[in-house]
């Protein structure tokens, strides 16, 4: 349930000039509207279950999508339904849409989303329906170059330096051959995105979201209602935090708060989580987080 | 399609504590809670037409009428298919409804919600898709009631003043039959309210809101894109002013603006509109409007 200043969830993620989202709950494309974003075009939209508070802003979105001219597909994934909910909406309110949609239905864990540098997988929540998490994990990253050990050895700046830095041999001034491993670095991690969301604790996310960059996580309840959370398949605050720590991750932001919780209240949640993650923050309307890379 | 600033279409009628909702698009439940009403319990929904703009907000609405205890059923009316689209989004979206709804699915001109007092009507409009507007008429009201006229006809003030009110006749102190007319005016006519939106212009509307206190019509182009505005269905600011004033309404609103025009280019809209129809406003969002009695 939304408050007056509080939306319903969607996390929008930025990668290389891509746009994915995470959940679009009613009033998304207003959010997207008022961060007047240069946004263009959304690639894909990765759904953790199809209640009506994680879902019902699709179709504003895609006709929001329907300004814009775009060649790509956009994808959409998400648990058995969300097809229908698609197709029924596009059908029912005879939605223009002037490019093509991809709807594909994940079971559980695995590889859902697979490009050049970076791919998302899913991995299931328990909810009281169909319910999975998504992890975006980049490639590892070429290593550092280092200029001057490519003069050393002998190679000019200029059109070879690039090919170094993309992987490749070339030949020095003296024609020998010169290897990308001896003018750089070893290669550097990428980042990690995870995104949780209406699920009861369960000990397996950790492993699943391990080492995330950015973890951003439902803590829906103080300890307090920790009873209730569990009868409902929610998360405590604290119970994110765990999940957090077990996963080592670089930082954890919590999301989908109980509206029972004032603006306010909700620094409650983040003490509770603070207690077993100190890296915890409350993500808030239309905040922007910058991804820090590990390196 | 929303701007930061201004959310889609939807329009919130009380009338003696009952709460009646035009239209629903995208965002309504947040509005409503923006607005802060000490609103509990919504008696009858009255949708234009399916197109998305009108209706994504229904299922947040739904939802959020489940968080208080009803008796009454919850009544929603729309043109073909409505029903589809809310029990597509009950079943799909699984929704936890703790109420009976009773959809009717209406064709055209009729009464579809008569209750003592009042009668909403509806009546057809031209879109791309079976669109109707809506009429709430109030039943003639009793006339004043004037105590003096009642003390000289030898009734006293007492329970025979309620029953002369309610309209029936009572004895007075020398058992002669005073009758309500002796003792008050002349019945006054009722408020009626009027709703038009996405239609393009009829000769037949103005029939159909005549007398409108409070007259609420789309104004989405200025006349500059007439042409535009017939071929999309859609009326001009300049068209609803017409439609205003050949129905002799007390008051129109404007609403349903393109989002085209900034919130200071709305102004033109207004002009144009009070050129032909002096008693011309802009509705905002969350703007409250008192319906002014006749008398």
């Amino acid at each position: 349930m939304p408050l007056p200043q509080r939306f319903l969830t969607s996390v929008l993620l930025r990668r290389e000039g891509e746009l994915f989202l995470f959940d679009c709950g009613e009033g998304t494309q207003i959010s997207l509207k008022k961060l007047n974003l240069k946004w263009k075009k959304i690639s894909a939209i990765f759904i953790s279950h199809t209640h009506a508070d994680h879902v019902t802003g699709l179709p504003g979105i895609l006709m929001l999508s329907s300004q814009v001219e775009r060649e790509e597909p956009l994808y959409i994934y998400g648990p058995p339904r969300i097809k229908e909910y698609i197709e029924a909406s596009i059908d029912v309110l005879d939605m223009y849409i002037n490019y093509e949609i991809i709807v594909e239905e994940i079971g559980g864990a695995g590889a859902v989303h697979t490009r050049p540098g970076y791919e998302v997988r899913s991995f299931p929540l328990r909810h009281s329906k169909p319910c999975v998490g998504y992890v975006v994990e980049e490639e590892l990253r070429p290593g550092i170059f280092f200029p001057e050990k490519a003069l050393a050895k002998g190679v000019a700046r200029g059109p070879l330096w690039s090919q170094l830095q993309n992987g490749s041999p070339v030949q020095n001034d003296r024609g020998e051959q010169v290897l990308p491993a001896d003018v750089m670095g070893p290669k550097r991690p990428g980042s990690k995105f995870s995104f949780v969301t209406d699920t009861q604790y369960l000990d397996s996310v950790a492993g699943n979201v391990k080492d995330s960059d950015l973890f951003i996580c439902e803590g829906m309840f103080t300890e307090e209602l920790a009873e209730s959370a569990l009868e409902k398949k929610h998360l405590t605050a604290k119970q994110a935090a765990t999940m957090a720590q077990d996963a080592e991750v670089k930082s954890m932001g919590l999301i989908h708060y109980s509206p029972r919780y004032t603006s306010k209240e909700l620094d409650i949640l983040l003490r509770e989580a603070k207690e077993i993650f100190p890296n915890s923050f409350l993500t808030r309307e239309r905040q922007i987080i910058e991804i820090q890379n590990q390196d």
